[in-house]
Formats: C-alpha cells, sequence, structure tokens
C-alpha cells in the first residue's frame, strides 16, 4: 500500500526521539485531530496495570478524546503514586501545547517496568512534537512505538457507507510478551466515521477478541496494552446499527492484518502457524487446545527445528484441561494427514509433512470428531534469538 | 555418596543398550525383587497416554509386583493397538526369562511419540539383560532410562525403624517436558521395608505432591510420566499408620533430592531457581502464581541473561488468575528486597540483585502481605540450548 495513503481526515500524528531509549531511537509519538471524536478503549486484563493505564481509563470515561500521546522506552508500570503524577504530567504536557483540556488526552506507555519515566525529557519535547505533527504523520508514529520490534506496523482502509467514503488508518506494536488478552501491545486506530462511543466500545471489543485475542508469541501478557479509536466523524459517514456490520468488518480486516504483522515480527520468530482446532466438543474446550498448543515450547521449538513432531501436539492437547477421546484425533500439517484416529500416518505422511513445516507459514489442524466446536490462534516458533533477545532485553 | 551403597536387599538392576537408539547408547532396563513385592504408581494425567502406562495401571491393580521392564528411545504413546500388544509383550518377555507371571512384571518408555516401538530388539535382549542383574546394578538402569539427560540420576537413604535398619535406592529420568503433573520423568523406587500397597500408594502421593510435582523446566506434560515403588519386605522394618513417618519422611528427602537434579539437568539450564510465594490469600493462589511466575518464557529468558527483571515477575504473577493487590507486593533475590510494596527499591537494590543472579541456585521469592498462602517450585532459567537440544531432538 502506498505510504501516501496512510491518512484519516482531520487526523496529524507525529513521532521523535526525545531521549528516552539509550539508543537514540524514536521514543514519543502523538495523534491529534482536529475535533473532539467520539473515542473507545480495550485494555490490558493483567492484575497489574501500568500508570498510563489507569490514567487513559480514567479519560475515557468520558466516551470522547482528541489526542493520544504515547512513549517507548519505559512502560512506566510498579512506579507508584509518582508514575499516575507522571501519566497525567503527560498528558497536561500535551494539552497545553495543544491548547485543549487535559481530559481529552489519552495516554499509553510501552517498555521496560519498574524504572521512572523521564517525564521532562517528554515534556522537553512537547513543543517540537507538535510542530512536526502532519496528516501523513502515521509512519513516524508507528516508528515511535516500537520496542523489540524490527519493523513499523501500520494499516489503512477506506470503505463506504450510503455512498459517503470514509476510512481507518491503525499503527501497533508488539513483537513480544503477546498472547490473547493482548500483551504488550499497542494499537491506535483513527476513522473519520462518525460513530457514538457506546457503539465504538461494542465494535472494538468484538473487533479485537477476533484479532489481537487470537494470537501468541510467549503466552506471557502485559501491563500496559491498549488498544484505542477515536472517530472524528469528518467525513459524514455514519456507523449504526444498520452499517454497523460495514464499519465492523473493514476493522476486522485491518486488525487482522496488524495481528498477523505482529506474529511475523514475533521476537525471534521464523514462521507463523495457524493453530486449528475443528470438531471439538465445545468452542471452550476448543479455544483451551489451541490455547495450549500455540504456547507449548516444546512444540514451538519443533516449529523451528521443522520437525514434524506431532507427538508433542497431541501431548499438549492432552493436557490442555479439555475433554476428548485420543483415539479420535486427526492431525494435519496444511492439507497433509499426519496422524488418523489418534495414530501416526507413517514415513510417506512425515516426508510430506516436513517439506510443509519447510514454509515460513502454514496451519497445524487438529480436529477430534467429536463436535462442532472450534477456535483458531495464529503463533510462531520459538528460536534462538527469542532467547537471546529476552536474555538481553534491558541491558 | 559411594557408589557400592545404591543397593537394597533382594533387588537387583540392569541396563545395557538394545537397539532402540540411533546412537547405541543404552536403551533397556530392568529391575526384580528377589520375592513378590507392595507396589504403587502414580502417574501422568495428560489425557493422552502411552501404552505402557495403560498396562502399567491394569498390572498394579493387584497391588503387586516384582519386576520393572523399562526403554528410552521411543515412548511407544499414539502407537492404537499394536502399542499396547508391545507393551504387553515387553512384559511377557521379561516374565519367561524371568520365570513369572507377565502381571507380576509393570512397565514403561520413554522418548519419542508415535512410533512403532521395535519390541523385538526389546524381546532378543532379554536373556542378556537377565543375566546382568546385580545388586549394583542401579547405575546401569539410571544410565538406560536417559533420553535428554546429561547424567544419570540415582539416589539411596537408609533409615531405622524400631531399631530394624532398612533402605531405598531410586533411579529418575527428566531433563525437559516437566511440570507439575509429573511431565516425561520416570523414577524407579525400591526399598526393602515392609508395607501394605494400600499405605504405599498413599504415602507416594504424598511424596510426589512435595517433590516431582513442584518442579518444572518448561511447562509442558508428558505422555509416559510413572512413578513406580516396589516394596519387598526383605529388611523386616514394618511401616504402618505409627512408622510412617519415617519412611514417609526419608522418601520425601530421596526425591526432593532427585527432583532437584532433574531440575539442575534440565535441558539447557544454567540457573536453579526457587519461586517461593507467601502471604497470598490462600494456598491455591499461591500456587497458581508460582507456578505462572515459573513458567514464564520472559522471567525465565531473563534468569539466563541474568537480568533482575523483577517487572517480569510482577507481571506473570498479574496474569495468573490469583486475587492480590499489586500496591502490597515485595519481591526479594534471595535476602535483596527489590520490590517494596509495588515499587522498585532502586539502582543499589538492583545490583545487588544481578550478583544474585549470577549465581548457579537462588530464590526468587513474592510476599503479597495479605494472607497466609504459601508455596514453592523449582525452575530453571530458559536457554539458548534449550531452544536448540528441543528444535533437533528427533533428528
Amino acid at each position: 500500500m502506498h505510504v501516501s495513503k496512510m491518512v484519516c481526515q482531520g487526523f496529524r500524528a507525529a513521532g521523535l526521539a526525545c531521549g528516552i531509549k539509550k539508543n537514540g531511537n524514536p521514543d514519543l509519538g502523538l495523534i491529534v485531530s482536529d475535533g473532539l471524536c467520539q473515542a473507545a478503549g480495550v485494555f490490558t486484563r493483567n492484575l497489574v496495570q501500568a500508570a498510563p493505564v489507569k490514567v487513559c481509563r480514567r479519560h475515557l470515561e468520558t466516551g470522547t478524546g482528541q489526542a493520544i500521546i504515547v512513549n517507548s522506552g519505559n512502560a512506566n508500570c510498579c512506579t507508584g503514586k509518582q508514575g499516575e503524577q507522571d501519566a497525567l504530567r503527560m498528558c497536561s504536557a500535551a494539552a497545553s501545547e495543544l491548547g485543549m483540556e487535559p481530559g481529552r488526552i489519552l495516554v499509553a506507555s510501552t517498555g521496560v517496568i519498574g524504572e521512572p519515566l523521564p517525564v521532562d525529557r517528554i515534556a522537553g519535547a512537547m513543543p517540537g512534537l507538535v510542530k512536526s505533527l502532519a496528516p501523513d504523520g502515521f509512519r513516524d508514529l508507528a516508528r515511535a512505538i516500537m520496542t523489540t520490534d524490527t519493523r513499523p506496523k501500520i494499516g489503512w482502509r477506506r470503505g463506504r457507507i450510503e455512498g459517503r467514503p470514509f476510512s481507518v488508518v491503525a499503527v501497533a506494536k508488539g513483537a513480544g510478551m503477546i498472547r490473547p488478552d493482548m500483551a504488550t501491545m499497542l494499537c491506535f486506530a483513527c476513522t473519520d466515521a462518525e460513530i457514538d462511543s457506546a457503539l465504538l466500545q461494542q465494535v472494538l471489543l468484538t473487533v479485537v477478541n477476533r484479532t489481537f485475542n487470537r494470537i501468541t508469541i510467549d503466552g506471557d501478557t502485559s501491563t500496559n496494552d491498549s488498544v484505542l479509536v477515536m472517530a472524528n466523524g469528518f467525513s459524514g459517514a455514519r456507523v449504526d446499527d444498520q452499517s454497523r456490520a460495514i464499519f465492523q468488518d473493514l476493522l476486522t480486516d485491518l486488525f487482522a492484518d496488524l495481528a498477523m504483522e505482529l506474529v511475523k515480527d514475533g521476537e525471534g520468530a521464523t514462521k507463523v502457524v495457524r493453530v486449528e482446532v475443528v470438531g471439538a466438543a465445545n468452542d471452550e474446550d476448543a479455544r483451551m487446545i489451541a490455547d495450549t498448543v500455540a504456547n507449548s515450547p516444546l512444540v514451538k521449538t519443533a516449529f523451528f527445528g521443522q520437525d514434524a513432531n506431532w507427538g508433542r501436539i497431541i501431548g499438549a492437547a492432552g493436557r490442555s484441561g479439555a475433554g476428548f477421546d485420543p483415539d479420535r484425533v486427526d492431525i494435519f500439517f496444511d492439507r497433509v494427514k499426519m496422524v488418523n484416529q489418534g495414530v501416526g500416518c507413517g514415513q510417506d505422511a512425515e516426508e510430506k509433512a516436513t517439506a510443509v513445516l519447510h514454509q515460513p507459514e502454514f496451519t497445524v489442524k487438529l480436529d477430534f470428531n467429536q463436535g462442532s466446536g472450534h477456535w483458531s490462534i495464529l503463533t510462531c516458533d520459538l528460536s534462538v534469538d527469542y532467547v537471546k533477545i529476552n536474555a538481553d532485553y534491558r541491558s
């Protein structure tokens, strides 16, 4: 998609380096709408929540917002009362430079937990940040929210409601600490569609459950995850109960792409694998099985080794807590059947499956031949580089 | 402990190579008692159970047994009806060579899942195996059950009940796929104490829950885990409700040592870490927190990197499902307090904690200052070598 397309009526964005990251990479970003927006958010369900999450939730209680200020390199989490004051100071510094109420500013942070936020650097960089705001600034923003990501994630979609065109632009970051329930991921979406905050919140929840909550990298979840959407209505395309599906499908498509990007760029990942469970007793059993298989270190290291080790897959299914008859399980690698009714299909199938595993993307399907329960999760392999990245993260 | 001590009255053991392992390492072992034993067993709770587990459970229904036949290099799991026939054939081959009923033979396998067991090689090696049985053969046995273990695990204890000495000798294997609920681990214990099988089963369950069920290497669990105990009564030392504590404490001490050996020899492990939770609302909350922290890839890679990254620890606790107040949590690395009431203790504490992390063994303690719930689990770090070992396991 061409870079010049990554714009959305009435929104501007910017990103720059303010000195939080030791390596001098961009670490501060801002999105502003020219008018007040309807806004919605979904946050981490981790019991330990970062200060910006607490502040952002409060500012979202009005169902409105006009700007998002975000830093990377420091999570501002487990930083006590000072942390909350610092998150509020981020908002007020942005607000005063933008000439609006601090309550209109949404806030997010990502990075190391437990270190004091260098909020003076953030405040000091604010005039320059505001000056650099531009309609096509979303790519700079996407770079400024990266932590161990190797590339920025940005997406754009255009739709039409009753003849009126509207667009959505979104940026995301992830890379590690990702699993259902949204771990260390941030996603900010802006749309010029018109939608009430209550409906926007419903749509967002639905979309996140179908996209970001169905990916996993290492099973860990974060204290800072936030998905925020702002809708300024500038296009005049109105989303209501009748036109909801158009907007929701478009947002699902956009977030699904970003979710795939997150897994592809998973820390050290060399493969993206869709774990698909069908024929389970019910959806909850299917979810438990998919989740356990997708997070098993033994399964994920076998993917890295390009080893069609289905024994580890069935072993993980067996400890998932779901009920099933092991003698009825079929397992496929893409279209290659490797296990039939709980028994391996032999050397020929193994060789074909190994060829599938040499691809960068493939599907592992488990069919329990029992009911209609189904679920799928995107995961990646567990590589030597994952360990290296995470052993050295803070140094 | 001197090798010559690793004996137990009336028991003989042996181990040799019969050609299951491609590299020619020992892969077949046998333990025999000179008389019928009271016997007990604890098995994997994975829904997918290997053929030898099913057969061994049936043979244990009498509460007795006289021999254990075991192979490594092949798990005989997900091998269908043929797998069960092969497990039975292992028993009958041993039984006919030993001149006893096949029902007296307990059986176990460990290794790759889903490949047919080369049972002819096992049967063919049986005469030589029986010939090499010796009272001090437990070390050979310990070698024959190794898979990715780098060293044999064997232990021995001596006790006394009402003046009568008795002893227990035990071998174990582990290395990967270990977590509470006993994953890919085998342990066989022999004692010349006298004890009824019902009481032996109770004691075994208690001891396993305090030892092998409190270790984790990668959170994966196996289809083949088995802990078996045989008691032949040859010492005349009688274990009953009165003397139970003496026997149970001795077995706990022995199994705790073996459990520690398993974690130390965890695949690629460079550190052994005790995760200790105190002050939780209740023991179940404490268990959930300890389990989640001990299995978090991010926490375990930080241990490998010798990085006192307590943010990942508190993050893992927060997603464990247990309830607690994040603002009351204290975290210690050995005696160094790193987190006070949910906030980091600063640079000085960090430097001291980093020194703790450079040790090969240390304790991470989380105090929730909330109740009397407590739990502890032994875990290891997640290293580059863990990934390498498990990516290449079958090749």
